[in-house]
């Protein structure tokens, strides 16, 4: 398992598959986010969109699991936050999302001696490469305090 | 129809209310965010959290799925993006979400005179007023484009 410590600013991943149905996008939309064009396809062909998307709430959710399932080395505590999520272009029926990572940044908690915070690029991309999400997300990471302690024999 | 024209910096609304099952949570968690503290009530005890807490993104879907419900009267064109995303306390089984909602900023779009961005604060907070979720929603909203046409002959 990897702690906070172990977490290296620039440590870039490549990862995961998640392909997206159109009864996948109906049966949430009807759930979280009923809007014509993520309910209906006649609706959508006369949207903006030009035929049915998945709510952009459902692809950040796609990130997620695609995260659990492929992050598992990381001693998470839970998310903090995101910041600068954009919808960059919707996804469609059939579409399938891989997703690119790059450390941002760490600090430790103020605080809390036993956690720190990791930021944590993440892009959601199609089979050719087009980018539909980008956020950055903040994790609380546990530390290692086994072997901080050693350096800090104060701090205990 | 309320178009970009007719949204007020400073507008606040408080609306809606969705009570979350324990079921409910579990059903999320297994199809996008499979964590322990989110799928197993047992785990979930002995987590950071001391019990089964819904994924941060379903709390958002909910915090989407009241704002559909209830700001009916906007003309908007689907959703840019977030920013300052923050989970403030998780979401339990039996709790239920309110949102209080502020315009905090519109601008016109630079590339296109049929629409502008409205950014509205979102916080969602349960019955005893414990805020769960906050974020700047920027939504893409439809301009007046008669109204703006007479007030501007040229840009036709």
């Amino acid at each position: 398992m990897r702690f906070y410590e172990d977490i290296t600013v620039g440590d870039r991943r490549e990862f995961g598959e998640f392909r997206i149905t159109k009864d996948e996008i109906i049966e949430f939309a009807r759930k979280y986010d009923p809007q014509p064009f993520h309910l209906d396809e006649e609706a959508a062909e006369g949207s903006m969109f030009g035929g049915l998307v998945a709510s952009g709430w459902q692809t950040a959710a796609i990130c997620m699991r695609l995260t659990v399932e492929n992050i598992t080395d990381v001693a998470t505590l839970g998310g903090l936050g995101v910041d600068n999520l954009r919808w960059h272009t919707p996804l469609r029926p059939g579409d399938t999302v891989h997703l690119r990572t790059e450390v941002l940044d760490k600090r430790p908690s103020e605080s809390r001696d036993d956690r720190g915070y990791v930021t944590r690029q993440v892009e959601g991309v199609t089979d050719d490469g087009t980018r539909v999400i980008s956020y950055e997300g903040i994790e609380i990471v546990r530390r290692d305090i086994g072997a901080d302690s050693e350096t800090r024999p104060n701090s205990v």
